[in-house]
């Protein structure tokens, strides 16, 4: 296992649940990051992580692309020529529903943040992993370097279908199974760019997502993102366009 | 391998391409189905399977939750009190894309098609296809008895990424990856009601969807159909959730 020592990263939706906790430990670390760039879309709002001092990046609605080529502007323009090492496309949204209540309605928004964020985030920030790819030492990707890490979830496992008997959430399983198919699509795509791409199912985690039903969660968000932390530190080469959970086991497409 | 009896399908996108083979080849069996609803999102339309003389259903725009809707109440109509054995959901899209031209909407517009679509039809014609489960003697699942066919494609195999030097359609490869999670869903919601579920791989198909670039596709559409019927003759029990080919094979997630 090799260590994890970024420069620069990005997390979304990082003003509560696994978001916060992943800048928290980054910030926590022994040689932290020289920037964390905690992205919410509104910082300014109740939930944005108050009590805590984070270094906010203002603004990133991830279903908005204005607002997503404004957050990579800004972040470009605070790293003044250096480059992001790790785009951590946290931000996800759920919706309790069975398959019989489903609606066009409901697909379309969940897939919109779930998919098509993570997507639209990988483009924006592109430019700036590739300068953080470029400048750094060796041909070998891993998270130091650069990398797009997209929080999945093993309810998005066409073999395992997780919890289904917890909720059915089709919305939300459909959205992630097409997370994972980009997650593929982009370690295919960036590979030669020097970026290494990676699905991470957190656990069934202590959030206001994972807790919102009658069973309590077993990890609490701490124990999640260490995890994840150690995980991330782990993946090399063979690792891009691979779906991990917290403990660093494969888990089925 | 069993026999394929059935007494009324309906097949969506059927005025040209697979959808149109589909309801020639069934149209053309020794004993045809009483009923084969044809349906199409523009009956009048200048490719609504022109020289051909099918029975349409009318309208059935599958973006659209009301024209669904007024096309099941139709069919159930038209079958005067009997169920619908076969929903085939055939209608799909896709567009010439790469990762770094995908948007926004190319994104949602070919999910609203290829997963949403599928989803609200099988919502909408579930009480035909109950009917038809609960009319049939013999409780193990088959496509004669009661059915939903998804058509997906290996373009949409996280595993397999079938094609991708050819195109990278990576919104319609997220649309057909999360197709396989509804089906799956489907399977295991809509098994106690007797309707088996499955998702097919064509195959690589002479069609305007799989022959618009520059290399020719290997298959015709009706050896690509010819395989398909076999495949449903054979489905049983087992089958329900799976994701095979044109010829059988499963194809992994
Ligand atoms: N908790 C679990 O058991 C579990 C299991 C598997 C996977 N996951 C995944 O892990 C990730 C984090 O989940 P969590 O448990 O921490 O959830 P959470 O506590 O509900 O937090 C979700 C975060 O996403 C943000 N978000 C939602 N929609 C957004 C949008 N359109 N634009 C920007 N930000 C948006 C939220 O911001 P606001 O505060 O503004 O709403 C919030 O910061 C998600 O992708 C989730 O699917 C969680
Ligand atoms: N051809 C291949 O190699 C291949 C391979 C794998 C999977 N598939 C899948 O097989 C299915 C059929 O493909 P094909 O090759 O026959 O494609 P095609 O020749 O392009 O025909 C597509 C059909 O879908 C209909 N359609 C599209 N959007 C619709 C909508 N919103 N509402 C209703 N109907 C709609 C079209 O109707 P209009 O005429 O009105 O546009 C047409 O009938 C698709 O799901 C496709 O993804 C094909």
């Amino acid at each position: 296992m090799g260590d994890l020592h970024v420069h620069s990263l990005l997390v979304t939706g990082a003003n509560r649940g696994i978001g916060l906790e992943l800048v928290r430990q980054f910030l926590g670390m022994p040689s932290p990051p020289a920037w964390v760039f905690a992205a919410c879309r509104d910082p300014k709002g109740q939930r944005a992580g108050a009590g805590t001092d984070l270094p906010f990046v203002g603004s990133a609605e991830v279903t908005d692309p204005a607002s997503i080529k404004a957050a990579a502007a800004r972040v470009g323009e605070h790293l003044q020529g250096s480059g992001l090492n790790l785009l951590i496309n946290n931000a996800g949204t759920a919706k309790a529903s069975s398959l019989d209540d489903e609606t066009l309605e409901n697909m379309t928004q969940i897939y919109t943040t779930n998919t098509v964020g993570p997507l639209l985030l990988g483009q924006a920030f592109l430019p700036l992993l590739k300068k953080a790819a470029q400048g750094t030492p060796g041909s070998a990707l891993n998270c130091s370097k650069a990398a797009i890490i997209n929080m999945s979830s093993s309810a998005g496992s066409i073999e395992e279908v997780f919890l289904w008997n917890y909720g059915q959430v089709v919305s939300y399983r459909c959205s992630k199974a097409a997370l994972n198919m980009l997650t593929k699509c982009q370690s295919l795509r960036y590979r030669d760019c020097g970026v290494l791409c990676a699905a991470l199912h957190p656990g069934w985690v202590q959030t206001d997502m994972g807790g919102s039903g009658s069973q309590k969660p077993p990890l609490r968000v701490d124990e999640s993102v260490r995890g994840m932390l150690k995980v991330l530190s782990s993946l090399s080469e063979k690792d891009t366009g691979t779906f991990l959970d917290w403990e660093g086991k494969v888990v089925p497409w």
